[in-house]
């Protein structure tokens, strides 16, 4: 296989876009990508879309023929390819198109993320996303998503101790570095009372414990490492990729304080690279819930079992800290728009390694981990990029 | 790349399941496949799964995973990844397991498709389907995917004098091979005057020029040649595969009577692999209406333009004639099942390369092609296969 760069990064503002449809959010964020890459139309060779579900947000499958049809791509007839696993769409469409590249197939490779959530009610769209866990043996009796996550976050006070004030300063922290993002969809810091006082969701998780719905887009454009230089003076490399699955379904686990996939989908990182977690010191994870985040840091293996939610109060992972986690302000308050997270992780991170993240550059990075998670942690997809 | 086999292939019948559920169909289809490949799950790396619309259809998302979990290759954490490019999505899942195992990542990859369309109301499945095409800027202006295909049914009769006896002749064709296979939704023969006094759907396609709802599964197992004999006698080996995309509205073309996308991914098979289309007397083709096979032959170059409704009535594309043509019953007998409709193309394609096609075995096969569509010609992905 050969080396990967990412050579080109966009993406739109993140929020509720009433301006824009599902496809003028791809496109803006595909031809940002394009533009920073300084690629010329015809030396894209294929595309990659990761959406969730415009089928059921906007009535439209078929995204890829779509974003290639508006995007001019169409026209040299190359492939246009969707792929779907909920909540880590976007990171699979990555994880697809490096593999494209990698393995020689093309040279030049688009890869873009978008979701157009708001042209629904809220419940409506809320309703969509328990699409990614178990209809027929979660949902159906009642479990919506934001309600298996309260049982996670449950079971790990339960089990670790981990308190309430601990679970919510994973929303001040994302907070605090979204205000710093002009790309985020809340730019606005929140304090610890306003998370605990909030309108509950599904106890002990309120309104400020859950990414929000959003709509927006991102892309990035890769190329292979040896022809990079001819169009960037910064490439960023991909290092690895890796993608884990588990049972749809969280009752079938062993335990749902702890994601396997996520725990194999780094092992696989660390295999590939000889890179060891301590060598990493940004990350970008799958907060959809700020329990998300607390499980992720610890199967990630930043922190022991039980002990994210201190170091998270302790600042350990804001800017500065023993490790950055989500600097662009996360799911959380960057926002979420399922199909594109897992792009903008990768935009973010490339941001940070080229040193062009303005207010919330941190002063040196090396190694930066970009987390994914579809469903309560049934698909995992995790790349580990560098400075080339 | 190396080069790839198939090693085992399984389907469920096609037609209206209601016994079986989505995850069912998956996993009969999957299962049907290990057994036919004699591997041990514990050998399988990863899943690509082929799915329009479960979104819509069953309100599931995420079912790449699901199927990961319900065959039991979750509990080996396998990549399990759902692809979609409308009708072209289960041939999309192909392609991308092909490259999987081509480039090296994985030397066993299942690959399968599923659709579960017939727990909707017919109306409502149907407007399923328009989501293929391109909603803002068709359907929303009352064009179904029928009508679309009535238009160009309508073009082409103008511009070759192509017969509407022609074009229904595609689905007495399809229907008598459809009488062969076991696992075809019509088992049974109909006549030229069913065709055309049948009731009409968008003039001048009646019910009997299109392809029905259907609930069904397939799946291959792929393996690397060099590995493949340890687990069969008749490896079939993937020459190659291509992709193309082209405009998702129709109107946007130059030419609605041919797809130049067909055009561009077979110019790409007969490039890569030396094999000219007077060498193929097998293809599976998309005819999701008849007037798609006419198109279909005449854009892979089996017919010159205007030409394949007299090689369709002079039986030039049944079993014994020039080229067999869809000998499965194709989308109009065997069925379609959206996602499954494209590894299902390969399942015949397969079951013919090893003579194993018993009352509709060709007596010499040596390339065989598939061709699958997505939307109005928006995508096309082609295989071609032969014996190893």
């Amino acid at each position: 296989m050969r080396e990967v760069a990412i050579i080109g990064i966009g993406q739109t503002k993140f929020g509720e876009l009433w301006d824009l449809s599902f496809r003028e959010i791809g496109i803006q964020a595909g031809l940002a990508a394009v533009y920073d890459a300084n690629v010329a139309s015809e030396d894209i060779e294929a595309l990659y879309v990761g959406n969730m579900s415009a089928g059921r947000f906007i009535d439209q499958e078929h995204v890829a023929a779509l974003i290639a049809d508006y995007s001019g791509l169409a026209r040299d007839h190359i492939p246009a390819s969707r792929v779907e696993a909920a909540g880590a769409s976007g990171a699979m469409a990555v994880r697809q198109g490096y593999f494209d590249v990698a393995s020689g197939l093309h040279d030049i490779v688009v890869v873009g993320g978008a979701e157009k959530m708001t042209d629904l009610p809220d419940a409506a769209g809320a309703a969509i996303q328990d699409s990614a866990a178990d209809q027929q043996w979660e949902c159906v009796f009642g479990a919506t998503f934001p309600a298996l996550h309260a049982m996670i976050a449950r079971r790990h006070m339960l089990d670790f101790g981990t308190t309430r004030e601990q679970i919510a300063s994973v929303a001040v922290k994302n907070h605090k570095h979204g205000a710093l993002n002009p790309k985020a969809q809340f730019q606005k810091e929140i304090k610890l009372e306003t998370v605990l006082n909030s309108a509950k969701v599904a106890e002990p998780l309120t309104m400020f414990d859950c990414a929000p719905l959003s709509d927006g887009g991102a892309a990035v454009v890769m190329c292979a490492m040896e022809k990079a230089r001819k169009y960037t003076d910064s490439p960023v490399k991909i290092l690895a990729s890796s993608q884990s699955s588990d049972t749809l379904a969280l009752h079938h686990r062993k335990t749902i304080t702890s994601f396997e996939a996520t725990r194999q989908a780094m092992r696989k990182l660390t295999r590939r690279t000889g890179i060891e977690v301590s060598q990493i010191n940004l990350a970008e994870v799958h907060d959809n819930f700020t329990i998300s985040e607390l499980i992720a840091l610890e199967d990630i293996g930043f922190f022991a079992p039980g002990e994210a939610g201190k170091a998270t109060v302790d600042g350990q992972t804001q800017i500065g800290g023993r490790v950055a986690v989500n600097t662009s302000g996360g799911l959380k308050a960057r926002g979420d728009p399922i199909g594109a997270t897992g792009v903008a992780q990768i935009v973010e991170l490339v941001t940070q390694l080229r040193g062009e993240a303005g207010k919330r550059q941190l002063s040196d990075v090396k190694y930066a981990l970009a987390h994914s998670v579809g469903g309560t942690g049934s698909t995992v997809v995790m790349h580990l990029l560098g400075v080339a």
